[in-house]
């Protein structure tokens, strides 16, 4: 097993290893000596798998718990889900020091970590991620989060887990194309922040070749996050290094509702866009072959480099959508906006810019200039 | 006018004066000098009275804004208008830049707060409050809520608003009824923390001395709670004695579904209580008069030191209500409940006890032992 402590406003660790599923309940007490209850809450897809397991062992431990099913998909991350969540806590007796479990997907820990950071003010909660995009990326950092009519993630706060719990089992029943969609955050930190990685990935490309040496390729990749996000917890400078690819990729899913594209799908595509775009508006050298190597790993775990290879081609309608989602990102003021070029890999940096800039370059790479 | 700085984790100004309202706008540019929107969020009763004046200054300050007027009244703090709120902020065009201000009574106070605090991660906002309770008690301290169907305030988190605009001109406009119960918070501070305010405070016991001085009035209520939230933020010890006179109060509040009494009513004859049931547990020294004078100071601002004198006594059904209440306080774990008593007036104390105790106590003065 492998620990990482993450020294933010309110430390906590990250535990990786296989078989921690198994110890939720030891592992949760020992976080959590004060707490009685823990409200789970879970999916309609993850609770057949593991909700039982990890009900049993929080009642071995001394814990009273509730299970709190949402259906399964984005769509659950509303802010209903978030009241009825609000209701159940109470009705189940919660106090402020019981906490929160949340067992899933992105999804489930982003409106668990919401719903514990709201109720009575704030109770513990424990990250308990099954995806290897929820363990690589969404599970660590304290970023809470529901969706509104207006776009993803648009309410919500900060709020830092008690315990990260991170079994690399649960991804043995992940379907390929969702485990090559969290390959598009894993192959992120190899882009933004460790070249070396990026190197032992290209030479490890395949499920099978990561799953061999899992625990290493999880370690490396929250331990990346955890530097950045000690830097800067809530968000205002260093941690947009972590938006790599996210600009245009959040673009990417708006336009497909996101259902035609996986978060990872379009974050890849996104990455490979601001590469260029990088080298466009001259942020990158040009002496390392033009970031090839991140299109041939890229595609090496079958993830797109071009949006239109999924979609049938960007028409107007499309392009239109994209223009106004880059408007609409979180990093964007005015006719300005910052986003994440990489220098080479392995190095990444924030630039802000005009938007029109931006969108002159991505046009080129979509033939719309 | 009055300033007091708060130095809480982000740190803000309280300005006390008369006036301030017709300076919102510049008060408001000098707080935020990055925002360019500020969404307004207000009641029914209050919109008609401010929001013309707020809104004109804000806009001369450069502000461009939206007003958001929800219903007068407690039922408005609910997860419905919180999600409204968040999708006109998003709809408005807000960004993390831009602010929030909160023009009205707690309610508006509370409900803004929250929608602020949770919106795009947390933006600014700005109290400006308009009754005599939000400018001494809800409006400083940093604590954000809604109601849900179990119980009041049970969903919200901490977070500080940039500035507090207070201008006692607006309470001319109270009713009588309201500013005697913004007074039961005032004498609070009185017999938490401040034997000589108390004494103050007997030598003006009518509406009329209090405004003659007022200004000073607001800053030493503000500035004892400044001082305990400063001490302990996020509520976990000391802030306690800020609800002296609270848990019975609030169970008296829910007693009548939030509309018999004020909520100073019922913190007046919850506070009176309490003085009882700490003569009774032998908290509270016998050596000054019973804190005879505490009644008389209520009553000489028409508020109620016994619940029955409203309600027209207290039968079975409410002895159980309010029983019931007192077992959900938030500060209530397992058997045992930790209150407030008064050692003496101006000195407050946590006890942590039986709650068989404290509702013995409680049953003697009610004549249901």
């Amino acid at each position: 097993m492998k620990t990482i402590h993450v020294n933010t406003g309110r430390p906590y660790d990250i535990l990786i290893g296989g078989g921690l599923l198994e110890q939720a309940g030891t592992r949760c007490r020992a976080a959590l000596p004060k707490a009685k209850k823990m409200a789970v809450v879970t999916d309609s897809a993850v609770s057949p798998l593991y909700l039982e397991r990890v009900e049993a062992g929080l009642k071995q431990a001394g814990f009273q718990t509730l299970a709190c099913v949402v259906p399964a998909g984005e769509a659950s991350k509303n802010p209903k889900s978030l009241s009825d969540l609000w209701e159940a806590f109470m009705a189940f007796g919660l106090t402020r020091t019981d906490a929160v479990a949340a067992l899933g997907g992105g999804m489930v820990g982003d409106l668990a970590g919401f719903a514990a950071a709201t109720i009575l003010r704030g109770v513990n909660y424990v990250q308990i991620p099954t995806t290897l995009l929820a363990q690589v990326d969404s599970s660590v950092g304290g970023k809470t989060a529901i969706d509104l009519k207006a776009g993803k993630n648009l309410a919500g706060v900060f709020w830092q887990p008690s315990l990260v719990l991170m079994d690399p089992e649960v991804l043995n029943t992940l379907s390929d194309r969702d485990f090559s969609s969290g390959m598009a955050e894993v192959i992120k930190y190899g882009c933004i922040a460790d070249r070396a990685f990026f190197d032992f990935l290209t030479a490890h490309a395949s499920r099978v070749a990561i799953m061999e040496t899992v625990e290493s390729v999880l370690y490396t990749c929250c331990n990346i996050k955890r530097n950045v996000v000690e830097e800067d917890e809530r968000d205002t400078g260093r941690r947009m290094i972590l938006n790599f690819g996210h600009t245009i990729g959040h673009a990417f899913e708006r336009l497909g509702n996101y259902e035609t594209w996986t978060h990872g799908e379009a974050v890849a595509a996104g990455m490979w866009d601001a590469a260029q775009i990088g080298f466009g508006l001259g942020v990158s050298g040009g002496d390392d072959g033009g970031m090839q190597e991140l299109k041939e790993l890229l595609e090496a775990f079958h993830l797109p480099t071009h949006i239109a290879r999924l979609g049938g081609g960007l028409d107007s309608r499309a392009w239109n959508a994209v223009v106004e989602a880059v408007g609409l990102d979180k990093k964007s003021a005015g006719d300005e906006l910052t986003m994440i070029f990489l220098k080479r890999i392995g190095e990444a940096v924030a630039v802000t810019g005009k938007k029109d800039a931006v969108l002159e370059n991505l046009a080129a790479i979509y033939g719309r200039s």
